[in-house]
């Protein structure tokens, strides 16, 4: 049996057929035509989808069902906001229904998708209960109970991003100051290193981003950690302090088995890492008790086509 | 059939027969013999459900269980750690499975009691997933998914009062700075409009405490809002404001059906409910949504007693 699994981001939709141990076996892209709109965006998945199939000789009959995951949030009717496509409400669902009547159809957000790969067949395989955040341009997350996808009784949960965590010098995206997201995301460690620089503090940062301040990107800053750079120390530093205090509030609440970092910072894993369990430790309430295991995601970009094709 | 609960708190001992739509039907108490320490209190509480049940005609054989609420942590092998009764990892389950040989015996921290009960028959009765916050001297809480008591892979979830949400002025207990204890507890209450008084602030709340600032009580403080005192107003709004963050923080992390209000503090609830869902919707990603239901608990003190008695 196939698992159908599309991963619909802002520049490309992916799509792989995946068999049972979350292997993906085959897959094709299309590029995401955010001016054509919502319709076209829904029949390009809909040709993208029985083209994969039918270059792979597989029939429907061996399709179990079909997955998406969704930069965006979908409510309980099935209907998708995103921001980032120009999405508001939109009838996914439904569509999706329609362009398949063949199988069961699914959606769920991209963080969240994800984090059901790595519970299924990646960095938290097996686990009961197990938290990934997605340390990106902002900062996403997906709660695993019982196994399965939790977002709670709306479908608003795990949000964890947005989590309010203390006051910051910025302003979150979502409107509110303090999030997360304001803390651990690429964004946020670019705008602290810069304001360090513009400050006055010399830094090699500015060096390998071509002299040009605008130019930094979180690997800069990381590049920089690692030749001692006093200002990417700093910043980085900074960024795991709060990493540290959101996962205590995890644990202060939720207690995983595992909580899992992915997403493009979580490159930099073994920087992160260095002594993340003690800064950990310092802000739970019961510092003496084994906790959660905190590592890296393993499944990468492929996380978006093996947790979709999971979903049911 | 009788379900036995037993709330254990720093003073007293209640015990309670409970029948299965949570109407505690006989009941008996005696004070906690903290200096006899913990062998001396779990044959207390032996002889207090004998006597109990001899005295009401009650036979082992109708007895379900026997659950206890305790004022600290249980950890994974049933031990107990209870810093205001001197206990550090007490055989409890051991000791209390010795005294009742007759019947299964279970045991929770107080607040995920307090929890099970009304998400049993009080305020989130029914609720599939609930969450319950304790405002008291502390915060502590419970948290209910599938209508079960959840406490994470290593029994420490749902310490929801040590969540870190902003930077204080004042360290918690814990050892940390800026957990929500800190904010909206009775004692933060207390602190935030002892500090504006002694900042030159005058303030009826003064008067309501018999003109001794360290007669202060959170009463006073609500007391006084309602005679729209200006430091008992601006208490009670930071009060609110950072009570609002955190459940916000649980509906974008949890996102449940009902939020409840326990404790002391909650006895103010018309004037904690007033404005209180604007202030949450601020705060959470998906403004446009409906939310959880905030309410204030209903069961009060007996929320302990029918709250281990539902364990199992």
């Amino acid at each position: 049996m196939y698992y159908i699994g599309i991963d619909i981001g802002g520049t490309g939709v992916q799509a792989g057929a995946v068999d049972n141990n979350g292997k993906i076996l085959f897959r094709k892209e299309c590029s995401t035509d955010v001016f054509g709109g919502f319709e076209k965006i829904m029949e390009d998945i809909n040709q993208l989808v029985r083209n994969m199939l039918k270059e792979n000789d597989i029939e429907f009959s061996e399709v179990n069902s079909i997955g998406c995951g969704i930069p965006g949030f979908i409510n309980k009717e099935g209907q998708v906001t995103c921001v980032n496509l120009g999405w508001k409400e939109e009838d996914f669902i439904k569509i999706l229904k329609s362009k398949f009547p063949e199988v069961n159809v699914y959606a769920e957000n991209d963080a969240t998708v994800a984090a059901l790969a790595e519970a299924k067949v990646g960095s938290m395989e097996g686990c009961n209960v197990g938290v990934m955040y997605t340390l990106g341009t902002g900062v996403g997350g997906g709660i695993i109970i019982n196994g399965k996808v939790f977002n709670g009784a709306h479908k608003m949960g795990s949000e964890i991003g947005h989590v309010i965590i203390d006051t910051n010098d910025y302003d979150c995206n979502c409107g509110n100051n303090g999030c997360l997201e304001t803390f651990c995301s690429a964004t946020a460690i670019i705008k602290y290193a810069k304001k360090l620089i513009e400050e006055g503090e010399s830094s090699k940062i500015l060096e390998l981003a071509g002299n040009s301040i605008d130019n930094i990107n979180a690997k800069n800053v990381f590049d920089a950690y690692r030749l001692n750079d006093r200002v990417a120390i700093e910043t980085i530093n900074r960024f795991k302090k709060y990493l540290a205090k959101a996962i205590a509030g995890m644990i202060n609440t939720l207690d995983p088995e595992v909580i899992s970092l992915g997403g493009g910072v979580s490159r930099a894993g073994d920087i992160i890492l260095d002594g993340l369990d003690e800064l950990v430790r310092k802000y739970i309430v019961f510092k003496n008790e084994k906790f959660a295991d905190i590592n890296i995601a393993v499944l990468g970009a492929d996380a978006g086509i093996i947790g979709a094709a999971f979903l049911k």
